[in-house]
């Protein structure tokens, strides 16, 4: 099958692999329907992490099931599914308290690839949500985004505890960002403040539901922040970057006993102590437990109620991957979606 | 009157100075009836914080009101008061949310000083509670625990989410560790693990409610937890010491969607941003907001349904001070109480 490999940072190619098959019987091969690169394909298409060696890419998939293993029972051949960019077996007692994505049998599926024709889901029974039929081509987009940015944004703002008479702020204009702008909305928010310099997404985020934008960084934007809210700061803030600086703006901007919700993989940050101490925020983070949301995230799209899809402003056939991610990288797009 | 004073690291002198006296109309006046010697009042003493001027030292106290300014409504002289380590005005957007201790008019008593025979208030209204009568002599030591290291062992457990069906691990065996202990009890804790390699401060744990007592530190500590809980890590994890090895044994001793509840003031700690994403924990903490909790803690040992107070192992008086400063220093003694 055709599946994109990076080779060395900023060489990445569509080759030909072995098709997957069944290897485990809590297994489900499907075949993918759209695929996409996300902001953390980056990380190594830039060196920042290493390649020792050719890598398979991609980490977020939707698509129709082909063949499952004899112990599968909740997904069958033929579905329609949408799955996290982590497997996880559903049923250990950290997925059971809502934290699938740290499950003690977790799969990153950034170790397997899913910016392929197919794709061996590990867990499938944990890990896939059946749609209720086949979906509309126009909502492809947007439940290929609930795999993870959507699902990543949500929980953001999930451990930010936006809400009702809450005032949230966003770093990072990146899709994750975006949409945790359109997650605090859904989850009440009173204010949301989107921080971003550029008009594209500026305007993006005020379609989510942002009620302000913010073009300041670091320091000056934390003083905006403070600023808008009364020199408190803001009750919940969302980090969708993973930097020193996007960090260090996250925890200044959130006022006394609010909270940080971060979500940006984080890359050579380090907090520290005795200012988190004296900050007095909450801080809760980590690769987003996507499967817990998947659900409400599915029937909130499939009742064409958020469109999340709209963070793809680039599509290109898989056998393009390579353009993709130069796209991307280059910050001419903001997420490129793959058709298969 | 006669006071505490820092000279310099280790020269703690008392010594006469002038008497306080009312300077805003929100002040109080409170002749002492007992004050201690802080675990955090060593950092100063041991010369890890700078003494760049004499300094007056403390910030626990319980006492009698003797004077009040014009615009104090809720305490009136002759009223037994406890009072919070930071004054705040009660009525900021902070203080209403629950966080006193970062009120936007905060003063940290350690400022002005409670080793002494009198001391200033600030925020009186906002900052004390009366008892609802004089209180037995042998309730003073608990009533003065609930000032500093109750409060701040109580928001440690409140922080780490410490409650019915969780276990939870503490750091550090001196009082706060301790009255960490006896909040997670009180707070329906089902295990409690208390981390400690000292017998009569592990003895002490015991009383408190604490289940199991780990004697490993670092790495092995984390291990040992990790062995008592199913590999998992516990569900709650108090900090209460403000290190970086005591920070790192708390993350790694919880489990994913876990809470760590740090109420040791930090000092020189760095967290790796990378750890704290993947650990996927919730961190929480910072100066206890000791205010939030007082009516209760002083109901409770009004009733003497707890005895904080256990946690003095030695009683002097104030003229004494320096030799009080020394036994905890060496730790030759848990907690010491000064008498007035």
């Amino acid at each position: 099958m055709r599946a994109t490999v990076l080779h060395a940072p900023g060489d990445v190619r569509v080759e030909n692999i072995e098709d997957p098959r069944i290897i485990e019987p809590t297994d489900a091969i499907i075949r993918l329907t759209a695929t996409c690169v996300c902001g953390s394909d980056l990380w190594p298409y830039r060196g920042v992490e290493a390649v020792d060696e050719p890598i398979p890419m991609g980490h977020e998939y939707v698509g129709v099931v082909e063949e499952v293993g004899g112990e599968v029972e909740t997904v069958r051949p033929g579905r329609f599914v949408v799955g996290s960019f982590v497997a996880s077996d559903g049923t250990c007692e950290i997925c059971r308290s809502g934290y699938p994505s740290s499950c003690v049998h977790r799969v990153f599926m950034s170790q397997v690839g899913t910016q392929s024709e197919r794709a061996r889901i590990p867990w499938a029974d944990g890990t896939l949500v059946a749609t209720p039929g086949m979906p509309d081509p126009d909502l492809i987009p947007s439940l290929l985004a609930a795999s993870d940015v959507l699902g990543t944004g949500w929980f953001g703002a999930v451990a930010a505890e936006a809400g009702p008479g809450r005032t949230v702020a966003v770093v990072g204009d990146g899709a994750v960002g975006l949409l945790a702008v359109l997650a605090a909305g859904r989850l009440g928010a009173e204010r949301i403040i989107a921080m971003s310099r550029h008009r594209t997404r500026q305007e993006l985020a005020v379609e989510f539901g942002a009620t302000d934008v913010v073009t300041e960084r670091g320091d000056e934007g934390v003083a905006k922040v403070k600023e808008l809210t009364g020199g408190l700061g803001a009750h919940s803030v969302i980090e969708a970057v993973g930097t020193q600086e996007a960090m260090e703006q996250a925890v200044r901007s959130t006022r006394a006993g609010g909270h940080v919700g971060f979500v940006g993989v984080s890359h050579d940050v380090r907090l520290n102590g005795e200012e988190l101490f004296f900050s007095q925020i909450h801080l809760h983070g980590g690769p987003a437990p996507v499967r817990r949301f998947l659900p409400e995230l599915i029937d909130l799209i499939w009742r064409r109620r958020i469109d999340p899809g709209k963070v793809f402003d680039l599509e290109l056939p898989l056998d393009q991957a390579a353009d993709a991610y130069r796209a991307m990288d280059e910050r001419r797009a903001v997420k490129a979606l793959l058709r298969l």
